[in-house]
């Protein structure tokens, strides 16, 4: 899966994914006012916002990137509902080409960790047949458990060509509390690097693994220390606009190739019909400014690594 | 809500949770067939043969201990039907007066676990009234974020009377690659104890604070430095019976009034059907055995702690 991601970087010379976080504040009224008009003021109206705002920046912004990811939590937030406006969404993009990688930081013990897996990237046996979950290309991973709460991911990525993205060094400004402390001599957030570079020995595809990491571009001098640390880990980056990661902070986390890395953008991109910046906010044109914040995204990122 | 579980506690005189983490190994075929023959073979089948089997277990065992704790990965393997079969769950075990954990294990950063929190344990505006997610008592959280994770949490706990367990020191035998490290001249996890009682400390409900701490009983002499640690933080104590824990092992959790601790028993109860010690496996009397094991799991921890 990890070379499907490499080969849409390069086709679209975007190491970009756009994050599909919808919050109530970022639905222009027409969507919104429609939806509350279908179906009251009730999880269905705002599940259903979800889905048509999330629509309107894929048809913009479908060929000029290779992946989303859409945090679960703020589907989550509205029950089944909303979970049903997620898997409509992951559905919408695999029809656009779109790669998906979900956002759902799972991470338990044993078979529990195997059913998250199952559940979002895999499939599970119902009588004679099998039947997919949620149906994405990647999941984020939490570590905090262990060996055992990461190779049942493997399992099932190996078992149906999918990947992972482990948490390694988080883009939040307390994620030192845990993962900065020192122990064995090196930071915390190492010794994971070192665990996401052993993991990911046995699920090579192509010159990366399929088992990556998340590392936030707002610790830009920690991303170039980890770049190192995991020659085979491709580095999810969180963490730039709206947290405050520059494009210039960004290049320690590519390879000499300009490849290894995936940025994220979510606010900056789906909320940039409100920045004047993109769009004059009373025309809530969604689609044409997510697609003009992309274009800029890119090339702040292009500038930063031909620099 | 810490108050209501020690409440429960006092009032049934068992510091024991079900986990309600059904397998479809665990459905006895009288169920699965029926439900195969009404859906065909799809998740909906499974997952209303989950909630059967937990409704099963629920009626037999309500008035003899305080709280479930449905895993939510069970239910996520099985897409959408699941989910519902999951929220169904919470429901019928709050018709029958039970305290709900929801093992969702979940942790963000900022607005990400603010979403999470509402969905698990708050409620969400839309329009001018708001609506429950899946409407839990308490949730497991983890840390690995740190506060930024977790405060989201404490926030909504505060404005709900509701409650959270944070993951400290697993009960998987990987738990100390990470948890076990020595930082700062002390393991991994007494750091986590020592926030863990720092954040609980503005979420004080009687002797008790509504921050809780998940600790493995497959570790008893670091639940022993935990409890220390954490004078005001209740435990929850996975990893009796099936993972390997004993009454004997679980003394140290308590503290000296034998309150503290909550023990959580998964397999040993709801598949108690399927052991010839409960039940005979033919007559797949899913009840009553689950109803014998819990008796059997009261009478060796209240052993242990008269000792």
């Amino acid at each position: 899966m990890i070379q499907r991601l490499v080969d849409g970087i390069k086709r679209t010379e975007a190491p970009i994914v756009v994050g599909l976080d919808p919050k109530v504040d970022f639905i222009p009224k027409r969507i919104l006012d429609a939806k509350l008009g279908e179906f009251g003021q009730t999880a269905e109206a705002v599940a259903e916002s979800f889905f048509e705002f999330n629509k309107e920046i894929v048809d913009h912004v479908y060929d000029l990137v290779p992946a989303v990811k859409p945090q679960i939590a703020m589907y989550e937030q509205f029950g089944i509902p909303g979970l049903i406006a997620y898997k409509k969404t992951i559905d919408y993009c695999h029809e656009k080409g779109l790669i998906v990688i979900a956002d759902v930081k799972r991470g338990d013990i044993g078979s529990t960790s195997e059913s998250y897996a199952l559940s979002h990237l895999g499939r599970t046996k119902v009588g004679d047949i099998t039947i997919p979950g949620f149906d994405a290309d990647f999941a984020t991973v939490n570590p905090y458990l262990g060996s055992d709460g990461v190779k049942p991911f493997i399992d099932v990525c190996n078992k149906f060509d999918k990947g992972i993205f482990v948490l390694v060094k988080t883009s939040n400004p307390s994620s030192g509390e845990l993962q900065d402390k020192i122990a064995d001599g090196k930071p915390l957030y190492e010794t994971v690097g070192s665990l996401v570079e052993t993991w990911g020995a046995e699920s090579m595809d192509g010159a990366y693994s399929n088992v990556g990491a998340v590392v936030g571009a707002t610790y830009p001098e920690m991303g170039k220390v980890l770049r190192d640390i995991m020659p085979h880990a491709f580095i999810l980056v969180p963490g730039y606009g709206a947290q405050g990661g520059k494009g210039s902070d960004l290049v320690h986390f590519f390879d000499k190739d300009g490849l290894g890395a995936i940025v994220n953008s979510s606010r900056g991109i789906i909320a940039a019909w409100k920045n004047e910046k993109f769009a004059d906010p009373e025309k809530e044109a969604v689609g044409e400014a997510a697609r003009a914040a992309v274009i800029d995204m890119k090339e702040d990122i292009g500038s930063a690594l031909r620099a």
